[in-house]
């Protein structure tokens, strides 16, 4: 393909090729350099192709959050995370339905989970891998106690052919800002260093201890006992990683390219990525931030939105948009923009050279 | 069909078709009973089955805010509202590439829209009616002052094929619950009057008066001069709808089906709808106040989300949930969930009698 970016209709998701692969690069490297085990979260990306580019530079496997992202990375990857509870009959068959080859892990936090789990495995004569989820501090799924967690282990340990493979955890909570962010680093540290200790004492101790966002994803070379790290974000990373000083802003690779479609309201430019393009998602600690900034006009926020409608807010800058010119957006949250979309366009400087389905987004 | 709905997994939309037809037939007879066209904005269903049943209701037209939802609606009916300023070469190309029976209209705001568009619809021969949009409050698109009107009109009346069929505006500010409403649609008949009024006197009176959201629809009758209207949500409605008072909870027809899939955490159940199932969309001017409501249990809300976690607050419920057992919730923006969804199935009781693609969801 040689089209033009001035071709593209929008809304669109334009890929800045160059930093993506810096991005990618540098992630490998650094898990590498430190001996952990990379194990991207696809849900970010949802792309078997970009999954195929983690592999390649050495990612030992992939993270899913749904079936249907472990169905679309099963043609990328047969090494597969679930990291999500595997809850429910049809959930169930479609896991066992991955092509034979596929390694399959899956993360669960209640002993219901466990039995319909082992019961498919069995019937499958499937080997099934399990973390068991432990709550680190983001109270959102995992078990909260250390006596909770080692009678979960026992449990999948007395379940073949289910496999105790490890301990997972998400540190989604972990959202400070440069040296804030040390003490809390360090927090964790203990915490799962007392968890480790503990297992270790009852002959638990995991194969694996698989955790990280992007944000931590970088501070996990100082977590002791760590082995594996799950990013998803940093691929493209995003406008909250970027204000969270986890990446700079020029490694912010995916942009909402957005056309300016009406300056009737004066104060203002309204461009053709809402809520349907961008999602709704505020940046975490600044609910009055907007929604995404310009790329090339930091001064230029996204300061509300209908579902078509995203609302520039010109009070802070010279510029003077008329109709029909064209902004890039960088999004709040790149994983629920990529969600939106069905597909990606990777370019370099103006030129697009490349277009990918977002295959994982259905259910 | 004749599945169950246990037989569903999770997240799907579920629409009580009963419901649905009773909110159908409600508008349907609402507007004819005064007089009003019903031009239904499809954003909310993206369905042409949905769009068809609207239309053999005595809808005139269909409403759309995207070239492909005027594409996937051709099908359905022949008369298309482009309520969205048609800005961008390959946006024109589409709506000039729409099929020769479809009688096209859009609304817009600008001469920077109306140059382009005439030249597309002459280089095809193509008559396109023009609503001129005007900003009755809600500021978001829509020319501010009645002397930007008249000139608009006129450039659009001279302007062939291009024909000047009225005006259009959106009283997306107008939320206001109950008795709160009576003084802000007085209001905006007022300036509607005003504008009307001069329109009238510099021989522009437009042949049509196009508004409406779905909370003001039902007062439209109190509005002189509307003659069109273009609710959306009605099909639906949705929790936000219903704190309005723009329904009643149980016209709220869609809801998302969910599987509690962890209760490790105490005071709270996990269930696998999050901001890629529901949206991270707040009640309108209650912020606090959580993303859905559980259809059968109005104390449990969503209180907090992550991409495909819905964290269900049990801190006013006598309730105990078990991983696997199901909910439905009723999302607080439909429009948002259902452009989330492949598919929605329609039920009546515990039977699903039917499943209808979001067709017109993509770009």
């Amino acid at each position: 393909m040689s089209a033009s970016v001035q071709d593209l209709e929008t809304p669109a998701l334009l890929v800045d090729l160059d930093r993506l692969e810096r991005n990618l690069d540098r992630m490998a490297a650094y898990t590498a350099g430190h001996g952990l085990a990379l194990r991207p979260h696809v849900k970010t990306h949802k792309s078997p192709w970009l999954a195929g580019q983690q592999l390649r530079r050495g990612a030992a496997g992939l993270t899913c959050a749904t079936p249907r992202e472990a169905e679309v990375m099963s043609a990328a990857g047969d090494n597969l995370l679930l990291a999500y509870p595997p809850i429910g009959t049809r959930k169930l068959e479609r896991l066992m339905a991955l092509p034979a080859p596929v390694r399959l892990t899956v993360a669960l936090d209640s002993a219901a989970a466990v039995e319909p789990l082992a019961a498919a495995a069995a019937l499958h004569d499937r080997e099934v891998g399990v973390y068991i989820e432990v709550d680190v501090g983001m109270h959102r799924v995992g078990v909260c106690s250390t006596a909770e967690a080692i009678a979960l282990a026992r449990l999948v340990r007395a379940r073949p052919p289910l496999a105790y493979a490890g301990i997972a955890f998400y540190p989604g909570h972990i959202r400070a800002r440069g040296s804030e962010q040390a003490p809390l680093i360090e927090q964790l540290g203990a915490a799962l260093a007392q968890l480790l200790a503990e297992l270790d004492r009852t002959g638990l101790a995991p194969p694996v201890v698989s955790g990280g966002s992007t944000p931590t994803a970088w501070h996990a070379h100082e977590i002791d006992g760590l082995t594996e790290v799950r990013p998803g974000t940093y691929v493209f990373n995003d406008r909250a990683t970027a204000e969270l000083g986890a990446c700079a802003w020029d490694d912010c690779a995916l942009t909402v390219l957005a056309t300016v479609v009406s300056t009737a309201v004066p104060g203002q430019a309204v461009v053709d990525a809402g809520t349907k393009a961008l999602g709704r998602e505020p940046l975490p600690g600044a609910p009055g931030q907007g929604f995404g900034v310009l790329l090339d006009r930091p001064e230029v926020t996204v300061a509300r939105m209908s579902e078509e409608h995203g609302i520039l807010d010109l009070h802070a800058t010279v510029w003077k948009p008329e109709v029909g010119e064209r902004v890039r957006i960088i999004p709040n949250h790149v994983c629920i923009a990529v969600h939106l979309a069905d597909a990606v366009h990777g370019v370099r400087e103006s030129a697009v050279e490349t277009e990918w389905p977002v295959a994982a987004r259905g259910r």
